[in-house]
């Protein structure tokens, strides 16, 4: 069975450690990753230490409490600094401290994470994507030393799952593809599409519990609000500067 | 066998059309991909026209012939037009024309574009990203009529393999993966990491086809200038801003 059809996200891990073998099958199908140039633009952080779980947990990651269950968690790094470590080495003038170098090697990051997250779900375990990590990448980048030319993309918790969740619902296929040019939606398209979502009950539970008056409120009031969209901006921009990413002139 | 550890990028491709039911499956592949919030803020467009092909290989992709060899193209974009959308029908104000939501979406997107890539692999198709998607958006934007809010991220090219060339060479896993904190490296770390790719025969080529000095000087002389790489940072960020995604104040 292919992992990617039987993907749930996983919250809560058993106290049971990862062997080094199946963590080294992980990295290295990371590192199988298609990625640009084949420069591998990316590194991975493993952390194990129950100090420093506890430490991203609360100054990296909202204190959600999987952070300090998982046995081990990886912080894929666009990573621009070794590569220009090596070419100023061999007297080549590395130019990676834009704006372009740091997007492609956010995509490279991602796409190796992914790898490792499948490779993972191969072998019985079970993961989570930190979105937390794009609020927080000042305290992470302290915490985990990352040099100039590197920034924390994304954050995965893995481990032996202490519970076996529902696969959770997906807009049907025809919302998110389109065939040759972008077909825009009418009115009535866009409510079609998100009207299974509506009128479900796990959602109408959503809507009571944050007391607003339709789903689509739950994101804009609630989970992601124009007021803390602008300030993450502002927030990734600065440590993107801060971290030598924006020399584009 | 998992296809993750059997990648290789495929250029060449057999005039064979992919069956309906085979890309069905890689889209809903791409769906089942972990994403923010369930909000799944992105899109595939997926071509198979001939005449947009070669429009795509021209003006967006420095005339790669794969494009128009390739019986499917997909470009995966980050979409924040969509769920805008949804939300203004509902009286919700959307607040996502920012670069926190641009950047969250084009790691969901690139998240769905692996897990199609690794389902695509799974049925004997062969893929290759084209990097070229970030020299080009405006004219991607344009051939696929992607409205505001809309940013071609990603494009893989999808086929029955005319080539089966070797697994590329990769890393020691020792220069992508640290533990517990990045572990900067000494000058000796570095080349000797380096060392294996300094010393083979194909870079070893590379180097005297490009007449250059060393493989470092290949990236930063002839692959990745700086010149080049800031000039696409400015456009990058240019059409980011003429898709509205740079309202952070």
């Amino acid at each position: 069975m292919n992992p990617i059809f039987e993907h749930r996200s996983i919250r809560s891990f058993l106290q049971k450690p990862i062997p080094e073998s199946v963590l080294h099958r992980i990295i290295e199908g990371a590192s199988r990753a298609s990625n640009t140039g084949n420069m591998q633009l990316y590194s991975i952080i493993i952390t194990k230490d129950k100090q420093r779980k506890t430490e991203l947990c609360a100054r990296g990651h909202f204190n959600q409490k999987m952070v300090e269950e998982a046995p081990v968690i990886l912080t894929f790094c666009a990573d621009l600094h070794r590569f220009s470590y090596w070419c100023s080495l061999r007297n080549a003038e590395p130019g990676y401290d834009n704006f372009s170098s740091f997007y492609t090697a956010t995509i490279d990051a991602i796409i190796a994470a992914q790898n490792a997250c499948i490779v993972a779900e191969s072998e019985g375990l079970g993961i989570c994507y930190l979105g937390t990590t794009n609020y927080c990448t000042d305290a992470i980048i302290d915490i985990l030393k990352l040099p100039k030319l590197v920034f924390p993309v994304t954050t995965v918790v893995m481990g032996y799952p202490a519970e076996t969740p529902e696969i959770t619902d997906r807009l049907p296929l025809r919302a998110i593809s389109h065939k040759e040019t972008y077909q825009d939606f009418s009115e009535k398209e866009i409510l079609d599409v998100y009207s299974e979502k509506e009128t479900s009950e796990l959602y109408k539970q959503f809507v009571k519990e944050n007391n607003v008056h339709n789903l689509a409120e739950v994101f804009t009031k609630k989970r992601y609000t124009t007021a803390a969209n602008k300030s993450i901006s502002k927030s990734l921009l600065k440590t993107m500067q801060s971290q030598n990413f924006m020399n584009n002139d």
